[in-house]
């Protein structure tokens, strides 16, 4: 089809949303390692893991051989009421670049959760329900998570208790509303309401929280009360399995064209994003079929990837999750209070931290005043206000549709725009008004994380 | 086609967007009333207009003939950026009501203004540009209309000042910021900034403000400074000329399915929301070729078409406007503090008025907790976070939904969902609290504002 037939929002039809998520895992030829007992150092049962989440999601978690799995009707059908997501080719940014490149992106941001995060909530909170269960439990970072998994619990009438980092809780005072509206619970954490809250508060006084102590309070209300179980919105294998349908989508639209995208551009907190944006993609590459540039873009405060150990750690800052191997700054790090935003995890997926040890993707830092010149940026002229995670990825696509512009190279680009701002205006105040500063964490800063790392061989 | 074929989504194509805009008075046999120079009560010229708005849009605000009207390239093309608006089976709301009856609705709400006034503001924008001048000022109020305003002028690079309702810029400073984002002034009116301004609050020092007021201090700021019009978001009969988009949209979309609505239902502040979605239908009843029942819902607390007088009056509080042939409860007229959202002007289009008058058209007033519970009923079950303003058109869509429950009437419902809710949550806040109240005009508060009325025989 000739190019300018193209139009400015690719959409599937509803038939054409994928019926199967696909799992990355199922192509690699070094699996990501399992997840250890922290007590035994022993890889993590089905038996045991079954405590903290679903059991169909542990099977999911663990099933690393499967390359399809089947989406269950009741999630289609929810997917539907969001999906499919559009694949934008970005015209307006284009031109005012003056770029020869072709830039795309896949926005994930038309729900009320405001990001693609909605796509393993249905399904982590359906898979709760098949077992009976009476709730879940939860931590959220920036806020996209929680309200996703409040819309899917209000949607299939399951409780829903979040633990909400506590600098977010007070920036995001409308995020808690909204989640109070789709009827969940909402602590902000580190709080008295946990033993293990408990004991970080009197460790560190005054702390602005993390993902780390967050998801240490969800687990114990999980484990400690009936008929409830813990889900997480990223890191885990089943959440990149459930966000594949972004790539899946992405993929779809672009082979209806006749597109083959150069680079693939995604934010990288945990992984969630990432993992399901280049899911079909890196699949072609590690089976041989295409080569793709594929980049991980982690926000310079908090560089996993760029600055971290690969090497076993806890998921939370508790201590009381299984261990798992990945790129990490220890599970102690907290990014400085002036850090907005999410991509505030110390960790990150154990699939993607295999594939970037293995040499399949790329990974750059960016700081966050430069993030946000490329949010106002592309919000004037693509129209759409983006979250300041996504706005990552936006920053490193803009910077390399500008290398196409002094090389003259006609590349194809394909960026993930995972969410909106609308919720993350506190932070774009701090830049309009010029207040807004840049942090990188000092080596020394790091090492006293990497010194705390658990004593593991694998 | 077969029903059970109708996807939860209807999208059309790009290239289905509608090239050219209707514009309903051509089809009525009772012409809007002409504005009117408050001065010497003679129909406004297109030279008296021009000083206030730009030369194209007063051709349009004068034309009462022109059925169609063509949509210039650029708007295709900025349109393209957000539209087509998806056209929404409610499966799960009907599912939830257990009513017989088929519920769409028309979401505007998928683009970062937050609402419908995108496809006007880029329209106004566009003639301002195309005019040579340096800019545009207007007022808004719970801030959907200066925000759009902001995003078309910084596509288009021109100069965006606003004049937002003070109760509003207290509520929803993050309106504020997604404005400053796109490069606009935001001023709180009634301000020190204008002549207006200053006697308004001279006489009601503690004033919240009101539309009227906002407008009063714009359209100063334009007839004062060269280079400048004034625009507006609503009321005009160029809004709802551009507006149409939505119900031509809407209509093209049932048409592929061959679906005829029974009902059509609109939120009504100044009708530019109502007026664009109820086009073509009302074009249709109007010629005599279908019939559909269509329903303006307005807040009990700002009741223009329920209470209100059909006779000429200001447009605005400071009186320094033409006099429109409304419904309107009096140029001075402010809704109550309590009152969350917009839908707060005093006055309504002059083409809804007199489709109002001649009974083409019936009106509902509904309180705001009822509002609100709908909105909250709503959220939960079609994954939307609501406007305030939408849910009274989504109270009404429910009510007449659970009438087709009690009767077991199959009707075919259409309503109007203007925009999401993200910059609500104040609203939505007291509403979770238990703390929002209802308020309802006494007569005797009517009275006042009647009795200050312009005495116009017309």
């Amino acid at each position: 089809m000739s190019e300018n037939k193209i139009p400015y929002k690719i959409y599937l039809s509803e038939e054409e949303i994928p019926k199967k998520w696909y799992n990355l895992r199922a192509d690699m030829m070094n699996k990501p390692a399992p997840l250890l007992n922290p007590g035994t150092g022993q890889p993590m049962t089905a038996e045991e893991l079954s405590g903290v989440f679903c059991e169909e999601l542990v099977q999911q978690e663990l099933d690393d051989t499967t390359p399809y799995i089947d989406i269950p009707q009741e999630i289609q059908d929810f997917y539907k009421m969001y999906r499919p997501a559009p694949l934008v080719r970005a015209y307006c940014l284009e031109k005012a670049l003056g770029t020869p490149a072709k830039i795309y992106y896949k926005f994930e941001g038309n729900n009320t959760s405001g990001s693609h995060k909605l796509n393993s909530a249905i399904a982590q909170a359906y898979y709760a329900k098949k077992q009976g269960l009476k709730g879940v439990t939860t931590e959220t970072g920036a806020g996209q998570w929680g309200t996703a998994l409040s819309m899917a619990c209000a949607y299939l009438g399951l409780d829903c208790k979040v633990y909400m980092v506590k600098v977010s809780y007070e920036q995001k005072p409308f995020r808690r509303e909204v989640m109070r509206t789709y009827g969940a619970d909402v602590t902000p954490s580190p709080s008295t309401t946990t033993e293990v809250g408990k004991k970080i508060l009197e460790a560190h006084p005054g702390t602005t929280g993390s993902l780390g102590c967050a998801i240490s309070e969800a687990v114990e209300v999980a484990v400690t009360h009936p008929g409830y179980r813990y889900v997480l919105g990223s890191v885990l294998n089943q959440v990149l399995l459930h966000q594949s349908v972004i790539g899946l989508e992405a993929k779809a639209a672009l082979d209806k064209y006749g597109i083959k995208p150069d680079m693939v551009i995604g934010c990288a907190g945990g992984g969630s994003n990432l993992g399901g944006l280049i899911a079909p993609f890196m699949g072609e590459k590690l089976r041989g079929e295409a080569d793709y540039q594929i980049i991980a873009v982690e926000p310079a405060s908090c560089p996993s990837f760029t600055r971290g150990k690969f090497a076993y750690d806890f998921c939370d800052t508790g201590m009381i999750c299984p261990l798992a191997k990945m790129y990490t700054l220890g599970s102690s790090f907290i990014p400085s209070a002036n850090h907005a935003g999410g991509l505030r995890f110390h960790g990150m997926s154990t699939t993607l931290s295999q594939l970037y040890h293995d040499g399949y993707m790329e990974a750059r830092a960016v700081e966050q005043t430069a993030v946000f010149e490329a949010a106002e940026q592309f919000a004037r002229i693509e129209g759409i206000l983006p979250a300041p995670e996504s706005s990552h990825a936006i920053r490193v696509a803009i910077d390399e549709a500008l290398k196409c512009k002094e090389t003259g190279e006609e590349k194809t680009i394909l960026f993930g725009l995972t969410g909106t701002g609308y919720f993350d205006l506190v932070a774009y105040e701090q830049f309009n008004n010029g207040t807004m500063t840049d942090y990188i964490p000092s080596d020394e800063d790091l090492e006293a994380g990497f010194a705390a790392l658990p004593k593991i061989e694998a």
